[in-house]
């Protein structure tokens, strides 16, 4: 994916290429992001730095901070998340090396890079930034309203974390792959992380949600798309808030429902089921009326990793016929994600 | 009214009494803060403070900061909005001033009280504090959706700035003379400082939205009602996003829609109409039923100050029989009010 093309919002703008570090974790799951990075976004990603050797590789060469800057490295991106979401005593010394060799320090993480102790007074010595992606851009306008061009498509969600992050990267992509001008929209930091650029929309003080969301996708030209990453779910009672600002920024002219069938109750709260796609897909044209009155569903991105091949094909395929829309599994690939791409160009 | 039975969100608890300062602003609208706590809570309000001969008055008292110290003041509370929402060099003087007399300063503004040269200095040297509104609390916990107990009410609009506070206030005070146990929940500053407390929901990060309305109208005696201030509105393309999280985290068995029969477009944006008061209850039902499925429409509150009497009890009477709804207006209060009071406590 080349993203040198995005245009920068001023704060977020991240120091690629990276020196993706893993720290000291044994379990890969606790390194999602850097393996996100090492799929979505290989060009920006030099080497990888591991404390020891801990059985956790992305697969690029392992290098120490002053061989990554050496080989052309702008900054080391905290590629992982510690148990407990905290900066550990034992990653101390690499990132403060990483500092003196010349490295930006990037991380995702809730903690602040300036509480590691000696970090900041270091990175000021030595000229350096500590770039916190959960920190939005300052100065973010109220929402307008008001009708941008260019084409506009958002990943909205039965839930969280079932797969708008990965659909929207996966649209993204098979939009390029066509030729078409495309700009994939981060709001997350993952997200952030991989296209070097974006708003962590969950970061953002709620008047404020719906003018970030216009902030991320400016007019463009009118044949250009941009794949905006969805936030939340306006049916999880924690964060409707923020899929809600996300939706009326973003003004899409076409979204996509993601869902997991194995998941049955809205993840970190208790009692709440997951709502049926349809009422997704009701509730979302519903809502998203009021800034884009052209809105529609272009398909479902069916999240189907728990589930055998067979299995999966033929859930696809019944939930397809049962909605009357394309669905897909954008890992799986095939016709059905063709077809889901397709209807989203329609 | 009666506040001190409240409980106290840790980081807006605020210094009452209070000594309002009116500034040197000549226009009593600027002024509407001031005029908002001398009436709704007057018990909290010793004297007023202006520089010089304005001939703008709540009708309280003149003191200087000195004085009102002696008279039992704990803080001087910035009444009024400068044109351009900045705190001119003309109030610095007595702001300080106040500050040595013993009184913390209590600011609504946009910009911050430590920003006013030497204030933050004088205000540590003798120990007072600086507190602005628009801070929220600290460590607000992300939402649950867990069903609390007592009974609660929302005032919900059509658009921002036509009465839901006021409504909110008004139903509140009603609920008590009719003597019930209710609490006034403020969400904006001006109901803050009317209140002693509350959180600024506009200025909560949209990831912890939701959660703020929770820990705003906490677990309570199954006939307690928290009557809750109102933001936005979910037809506002700007601030959708606030009044859903509050609407989740608020879990209201209550709502009442606030509507000005003369405004017919969405202030602050171009080319968006009001929505139908129908479309208002029907979407707050909706989306109101995933935290409270028992949620439900008490009636309407009309601003009808920009119509004569004679018109105004028209338009009450018509919009009542049209909507199958107890309407009224507040401010003329009358039977129609003490409809809308027992439909909310039905």
């Amino acid at each position: 994916m080349n993203v040198v093309s995005m245009p920068r919002l001023s704060s977020t703008a991240l120091p690629a290429p990276y020196l993706l570090f893993l720290g000291d974790v044994t379990e890969p799951s606790f390194a999602k992001t850097a393996f996100g990075l090492a799929e979505w976004a290989p060009e920006m990603c030099i080497g990888e730095c591991s404390l020891g050797d801990t059985g956790v590789s992305v697969g690029l060469p392992q290098m120490t901070p002053a061989e990554a800057a050496q080989a052309g490295a702008r900054s080391l991106l905290i590629g992982v998340a510690n148990p407990g979401g905290v900066i550990p005593e034992s990653w101390r010394h690499t990132l403060i090396e990483a500092v003196k060799a010349g490295l930006d320090i990037v991380s995702g993480l809730h903690v602040r890079l300036a509480s590691v102790p000696g970090l900041a007074e270091a990175a000021t010595a030595h000229g350096r930034q500590l770039v916190d992606i959960r920190v939005p851009p300052a100065n973010i306008p109220v929402g307008t309203g008001r009708k941008r061009s260019g084409q506009r498509l958002l990943t909205v969600g039965t839930d969280c974390a079932l797969g708008k992050k990965y659909t929207a990267l996966a649209l993204h992509r098979a939009f390029v792959e066509r030729g078409i001008d495309a700009s994939f929209r981060a709001t997350g930091q993952t997200g952030i992380m991989i296209a070097g650029d974006g708003i962590p929309m969950d970061a953002v003080v709620s008047d404020f949600e719906a003018g970030a969301a216009e902030l991320l996708s400016p007019d463009a030209a009118p044949a250009h798309w941009d794949v905006i990453e969805g936030q939340g779910s306006l049916f999880n009672p924690s964060y409707a808030a923020v899929s809600l600002g996300l939706l009326h920024g973003s003004q899409p002219d076409v979204f996509v429902v993601c869902h997991d069938p194995t998941r049955h109750m809205i993840i970190g709260v208790d009692g709440f089921a997951l709502p049926p796609i349809e009422e997704v897909i009701d509730l979302t044209i519903r809502l998203g009326r009021l800034t884009n009155p052209s809105i529609r569903c272009a398909g479902v991105s069916l999240n189907t990793s728990r589930l055998e091949e067979g299995e999966a094909n033929e859930l696809i395929a019944s939930e397809s016929r049962r909605l009357g829309l394309p669905v897909a599994d954008p890992i799986r690939g095939g016709a059905e994600f063709e077809r889901l791409v397709d209807n989203c160009l329609a």
